[in-house]
């Protein structure tokens, strides 16, 4: 067999694998947002739930009205644990994941929704933090909270606070955004440090003694993304926010939905150095670590220079770098050139090695 | 004192009370949708999080575009115990509680989005039963599930699978709904009988031994509102789906909106006799108990007539019935004509005698 045929082999059986659900029973895999996320969603939802809507599986969907006004639609639940940790906590989650998901779609959030899943015996002190910040987070990314929902469970069947929100946005009426615009030759910019998320986590449960040392990067992307829009308008061909999984998922399922290749040069990608410490103990690679406030944009190559000034001059993506870039080679797959001179796959998600992060 | 007096008394320390949240943790009261529920909403979560969208504390939030164009939105969590009982389930309950909560808005439902909360070592098996439920019944309903999450949480952190549903709806140019509507004179209409829900859900428990003979009426409203608008215009003034709470509560909530007296006659509201009976036995009233697939209706005495036959000429309104009316007398207050000659306050639900009961 050649390259090309291994090549063709190995993507053969990852479609295979993701499109199987083998499990008898639910894991923290499967909310881990990799390769059983993806086959719980694959081989269980879509099937039932199928519409042209969800089929996309974008980051939110499009709603055509009749006048022709594009709506966006997204939700998420958060159930972090702890609900607190350096740079952020469940609320500002909460509300930054919907802004994000809409704004990396290309709609302008016009409004949010709140459920919270309360568990007996919360202290109402407690709530009231989490709601505060709730408020707060709202009124700073200059997005309402327009309507919400409050239930209670027994103590021992919920973790304190589940928040779910959703958000709706509008979409330019020019905008053309996703996977299917992107094209080879196409540059691959990443608008600052990545781990820094998943690994402030880590740090709030304990696991490590580095208290205070790493802070989440949570934060709203939709003035950044606004910002590349105007700047570069419809060479930015797609966008996302690397949560959970990190960029090498967030990468690979841009690479399988575009059918390119995705080349990426490891030196060029950010990683704050109390991250990149934390991860070698934990002997995870931060290519798979959450960020809750980075923005991966796909850009024409006549458009890099002004995208990345762009970045760089907006507060979110001062260490904004080039990546990598889009190949006809290798459809599907992401390949990283390694500071060491070679080049290794670097696959979805496998497993959770950090449950619960967000 | 006179009886005016007596009653702006009670009247004031009613208010006073559903403003201060005196609780140090939070029970399964704040979560059943009566009084401890507002307090919650009024002392916690309104100040937090104050914004023109919110304020209303309607079912659905009203947000007008720059063309004019208003969408509902709207959200609502489920932790339903157990996950199914006869006539639904946990899925068919949030699709069908979004869905009423944008049609009591007198919006059609564009698409809902659907976040699942999973338990670690749910069944896999169990999971599709549900999510299959999911997608009929939005099917069934003509409201596709448009976007979607799914979070997994320790076992012990959850039980099973929670649902949180939000939904996108398109509100007629001409409508004009709400408890400000709401006029003396007007006319209370009833889908159908009470307590049907909460009742099937407590039987499915097995808290009464009269297994399957309860069935929940959880359906969606949104054909049957259709109809009413269709039939009666701007003279529909308000509409509600009394759930958590059941009608007593939805009543109060609109007495006091609207600064009106709802005066409603007990041998009218139609009652099962299995639900009537088991709820003698727990002490429970059905006005208090929840309902998932009826419709309240303020309208003009006008179209009362009207209103009445159009509901029952539709599957879901077949009982429909008159069962009350709007007074200026006594604002703030739900009084209920008995069957004995007798008349006397409705309060709104205090405490929860029906926990997760959806």
């Amino acid at each position: 067999m050649d390259e090309r045929e291994v090549l063709e082999r190995i993507e053969a059986r990852r479609q295979r694998a993701s499109r199987r659900l083998l499990d008898e029973r639910i894991t923290l895999a499967h909310g881990a947002g990799g390769r059983s996320s993806q086959a719980l969603v694959e081989a269980l939802l879509l099937p039932a739930l199928r519409n042209s809507l969800l089929e996309p599986l974008a980051d939110a969907a499009i709603l055509e009205l009749e006048d022709g006004t594009q709506l966006a639609f997204s939700t998420d639940s958060y159930v972090v644990k702890p609900l607190s940790f350096p740079g952020g906590d469940i609320a500002r989650l909460a509300v930054h994941g919907t802004i994000n998901d809409l704004a990396v779609s290309g709609a302008q959030p016009l409004a949010l929704s709140a459920g919270l899943i309360l568990e007996e015996g919360l202290a109402v002190a407690e709530l009231a933090r989490y709601v505060a910040s709730l408020g707060e987070t709202a009124r700073e990314a200059g997005v309402p909270i327009a309507t919400g929902d409050t239930k209670v469970v027994e103590r021992g069947k919920a973790d304190g606070l589940y928040i779910s929100t959703s958000g709706i946005g509008l979409v330019a009426a020019s905008s053309k955004l996703g996977a299917q615009e992107i094209r080879s030759g196409d540059r691959v910019l990443l608008s600052g440090t990545i781990g820094d998320h998943g690994m402030a986590v880590l740090v709030a449960r304990g696991e490590l003694e580095l208290e205070g040392a790493i802070e989440s990067d949570t934060a709203p992307l939709h003035g950044l993304v606004a910002a590349l829009l105007a700047a570069c308008g419809a060479a930015v061909h797609c966008m996302r926010d690397p949560t959970r999984g990190g960029v090498a998922t967030a990468l690979n399922e841009l690479a399988r939905a575009s059918r390119t290749g995705i080349v990426i040069d490891e030196s060029a990608i950010p990683v704050a150095a109390t991250v990149a410490g934390a991860c070698e103990i934990l002997g995870i690679d931060p290519l798979y670590v959450a960020n809750e406030g980075k923005l991966i944009a796909i850009v024409g190559p006549e458009v890099a220079e002004v995208a990345l000034a762009t970045m760089r001059a907006h507060p979110l993506g001062r260490e904004a770098t080039l990546i990598g870039e889009i190949r006809e080679e290798r459809p599907g797959m992401v390949i990283l050139d390694t500071t060491f001179g070679g080049s290794r796959v670097v696959d979805t998600l496998a497993g959770d090695p950090l449950p619960r992060i967000c």
